[in-house]
């Protein structure tokens, strides 16, 4: 059993940018020697998360009006009546989202289906640069 | 330290189906001959997802009623301009609730609150298979 | 490669208590003698989660109405007619944000963003004493 930990860098755009980090993944998987084991993928920090979605141009505006809806940027947030961060909004998603997935792997693929990729999404308001850690750990 | 990874496959009604996989899990605890560690629980596919819920016919309809009221399917989705399928609905609700779960064990007991079920909720539009990886790590 | 599982208990006052507990699982991974690797935090139970979040009274705030607005106390749940806990809220609250979290870390030392803190919201409408469960596997 062995455990290799990496990080990615990710150039985001914020306002609910979404990132397709499958191959990205992929990539890690393959160059880390391990053949069968379970890949943890963990975002650094509060205003983004992850998730997996078929990555295609409808769905990517679906998700974000879906977020406009439940969680609108337009609303009254103490964050930013404290902070004036403005960014109150995408601190919440974030957090419901969620920051971490575990993805098994088999002979050295992700046991994702057909139409469903790995994604980050960046929630909050102007463009950022991401650190996203891979664990990955098997034999 | 060993790893053992098995599928379940699951047949659903699609529309919300909330299945109660608990038992399948624990039957995969038993006989993989690890006492102690953690089993990752992943769907492969995009319009289902996993998550714990006290698996009672209330809340069944409950958290039905939070999805419908949440993320309508009688609403506008460019997935479903784009493509006909008619399940936009399905893939934002399984982005949101997210494809993966991670849950230690301990004597091979999963470590669940006394009314807390693992289950897999399928979003889809209509009765579909589906594949459950199933990771177990541990000692 | 060890594994090293440990609990900690927590007093919650309900009602989307949410509570800071980044501290109590960097104490666990230092004393558990891992450099590198996975911790699974799994709450036990069905009406709590865990997600991260940056924990200031602006945003603690802020999560509460979010939580208010898309999943209110105050309507009709099947599950409160069956049971009579007026809990049913909390029930579909803690099933949409998840019992589970991995976080990597390295030379002891979480991954977590600057403004990221590890939290447990407990959604019951009374206060609770809460266990989670800590799994530790690295090397």
């Amino acid at each position: 059993m062995t455990i290799v930990t990496k990080d990615i860098t990710l150039q985001t755009e914020g306002n609910c940018d979404i990132t397709d980090i499958t191959a990205l993944i992929e990539e890690e998987i393959a160059s880390s020697g391990v053949s069968d084991g379970t890949i943890a993928i963990f975002i650094c920090g509060s205003t983004a998360a992850v998730t997996t979605i078929e990555f295609e141009p409808g769905l990517i505006h679906d998700l974000k009006e879906t977020w406009n809806r439940l969680v609108p940027q337009n609303i009254l947030y103490q964050h930013d009546q404290a902070w004036g961060d403005g960014n109150g909004h995408a601190h919440v998603r974030a957090a419901l989202l969620g920051p971490s997935l575990v993805i098994p792997f088999v002979s050295r693929k992700l046991t994702l289906g057909t139409w469903q990729q790995i994604v980050c999404v960046d929630f909050d308001n102007r463009h950022r640069s991401r650190k996203i850690v891979l664990q990955i750990m098997g034999e």
